[in-house]
């Protein structure tokens, strides 16, 4: 908890992927939409990258970074690389403070992928 | 849409995946949960599987036969591996009548997964 590495995570901000797509149900998706909302769910589709989405998610305020989330038995720089395959896919964003860079989970990515399966399952 | 071909999908149904882990925000998943959610997570993560997916749940009383959504642009031995991950994965299930066989989106486990990222989402 108190490794003051600093990892070499320094991308740039504001690449987050826009929420997109209808519901599943509504119509089938085009090639675009699907191009989008796979990438998505393909951040997602790694047990430990998943693990450490849900370590942040579920963190205090929302936010964790590097040294809060680190226990789920691999490398800190596979953690570090799983982290940036979220944030390219636009599942989070972080922010530098001090030592450590902190991790945000994108709350309206989220949201809509979450609509995109919740209403499916709803009309289904 | 006529075409009469009877494709090779027989796997026997019922091996659907249980819904399964709580909201992302609620704790950290731990390393069974995380396998679980993850599959389903990454049978999406493919383009040309969520079209199909998507060709399936937007259809027409919320079922298809493989006749009725082969036009993503892949061939139809392509589009039946596809639809067998799905299966796989717990998000179809499928009945074999007469010449087609058809598939049909598993409700409960896409409520789950939704319930996963809208309640993340709302808590964040």
């Amino acid at each position: 908890m108190s490794n003051t590495k600093v990892l070499p995570l320094l991308e740039p901000d504001g690449e987050s992927a826009a929420p997109c797509c209808p519901p599943l149900t509504e119509r089938p998706l085009d090639a675009a939409e699907a191009e989008t909302a796979a990438r998505m769910f393909k951040a997602l589709g790694d047990p430990v990258r998943l693990r450490l989405f849900s370590a942040v998610a579920s963190h205090e305020g929302g936010e964790a970074c590097v040294c809060d989330i680190s226990d789920v038995g691999v490398s800190q720089p596979t953690v570090s690389h799983h982290l940036k395959k979220l944030k390219e896919a636009g599942l989070l964003t972080s922010e530098r403070r001090g030592t450590w860079v902190y991790y945000r989970v994108e709350p309206t990515v989220l949201a809509a992928m979450g609509r995109l399966l919740v209403n499916a399952s709803a009309a289904a």
